[in-house]
């Protein structure tokens, strides 16, 4: 569930696109773009683009600066457009990450996730698995370029008797240490979630360990963690994200870069989910940890992203 | 260019349905599925199916037989359920075919291809790619899960330093007799076709030979067959479906599933150039070709598709 907040009176995308052209106030700018939802924002967009000759994002981007800015620009693009920015940044040297990659991967659905690559195709001119096969290699390559390339089955059909076998086979391999193995990339990357999580739950009782457990076994192995965070993704992305939130908050010098993305990319989706397990794991709500740990305009864009105050 | 001919006063769907829910007569069924576009045959499909309560595939199944039917069937069909369906068959035990997946994977467009791969989920219930990946392994799997989960660029912008530098990459790895190397697979299966031919041609200038020559170097090695087809797909669409028409027809005993095939998947899309492709090398038309190698109702139906005769 999203914690995107919107007012039961939208004002027409000209007004909004209007108030955006002439305010240069920062709380505004909040009031507007991070309380309308996706269509909303893009027919704001269009509006202003019409009306002004100018990107509402170049207007922002002049206008605004640092995490403030980076924010409202990735929140007020469109989802799959800012999904395809992320993931070229991820491929881009000084900002390679295939953490980025992996995530967008394997936590948005498999239409969404075509959606990101016709927008990689029409912003870049490119594909994004080429670009991602091209700035990786060895295993993050074997990992990562299926999972980009992914159009799971998304129906809830669990085939018991595959989940079996395909859990022994895990196992094995795993059990030899074989980690990036060709079965177990093709098992992660192939398989509907719902099956995947019908084999990694026959894996837990048979085996009796969760599989994330038995990928523990070299905790320095970078590769060993991406892969354990793309199970993650696939079958519990709450807690991955909670994770992820964790980390950037509890860093020494918050990583704002990270606390952006997640809260941009998750409040129209399932930001309520990543909350509940925040505060659980936490025994602080998101938004005490928030407000701790940023401040002014960037806080209060991300307060409003996430549900907190008045709309 | 197609052949497929279509007249200019087309009946309405619900006419065309009708006659073929009462004719038993061949010709008539030619007469009609063979002279209509792809957007005219589903309509007839879809009001037969309202008005007699049956598809008309089943229909068609229950009173025609052998090759006649699987072509009548086969043409009929979507073109996106068409290629999801041989694609499936060619994960199967008996009639597996890696070759029938890398045609579909690597001759359709990108998006054609997608289409395919919505189909497959709709039809049945899984992916395209998790069954390709199920159903092969090794250098083969290598080769035809990225080729089928493909999404590439499709505009005809090239990076002309980027051609340079996999030319080289590919002339290295094939000196070395590394033909399933990750980057020969990375560079094939991912690139746009543009820029793919861009790097071949500088292949070819640079080197002195066109790659597949140098991937001749062991020809009774089934992987190096597949990925020389895989790359005459990619670059001269036209000759390879030559190249498969000329061997189904001069095998002892026409090869009429391959025959049938081509004829149906390409007679709406380039089997103009297709055809003069098979005189030039054959010296005889296609037309006299399939007249000569086929009979009856069959016969009849593959020279209407591949635009022989009137109307």
């Amino acid at each position: 569930m999203a914690t995107l907040r919107v007012p039961a009176d939208v004002p027409a995308p000209s007004e909004d696109a209007e108030q955006l052209r002439w305010g240069t106030n920062e709380q505004l700018i909040i009031d507007i773009l991070a309380h309308r939802n996706a269509a909303q924002r893009d027919s704001i967009r269009r509006t202003y683009h019409e009306a002004y000759g100018k990107d509402l994002l170049k207007s922002l981007d002049e206008e605004l600066s640092s995490d403030f800015e980076r924010a409202v620009v990735l929140f007020t693009l469109d989802p799959a457009e800012r999904d395809a920015y992320l993931a070229n940044e991820s491929t881009k040297r000084f900002t390679s990450s295939n953490w980025i990659i992996m995530e967008i991967a394997c936590t948005r659905s498999s239409h969404e996730l075509f959606s990101v690559r016709k927008a990689y195709h029409a912003r870049y001119k490119k594909s994004l698995e080429e670009d991602v096969a091209h700035h990786t290699k060895g295993d993050y390559r074997k990992l990562l370029v299926p999972l980009v390339s992914a159009f799971r089955y998304e129906g809830e059909e669990v085939n018991m008797r595959l989940a079996k076998s395909e859990a022994k086979i895990l196992r094995d391999k795993i059990s030899d240490k074989h980690y990036s193995d060709e079965e177990v990339i093709r098992i992660v990357t192939t398989r509907s979630k719902a099956q995947l999580n019908a084999t990694l739950n026959h894996y837990n009782t048979a085996f009796g360990n969760p599989i994330n457990k038995d990928l523990m076994a070299d905790s320095d192995d970078e590769f060993l963690e991406l892969l354990r965070a793309a199970i993650k993704c696939l079958t519990v992305p709450e807690k991955y994200f909670e994770k992820v939130l964790r980390k950037a908050i509890n860093k020494l010098g918050t990583d704002e870069w990270a606390l952006t993305r997640v809260v941009t990319t998750r409040a129209e989706v399932d930001m309520v989910r990543i909350k509940e397990e925040y505060q659980r794991r936490n025994s602080v709500t998101l938004e005490k940890a928030i407000a701790g740990d940023t401040s002014g305009d960037y806080e209060k864009m991300l307060l409003a992203l996430i549900g907190a105050g008045d709309v």
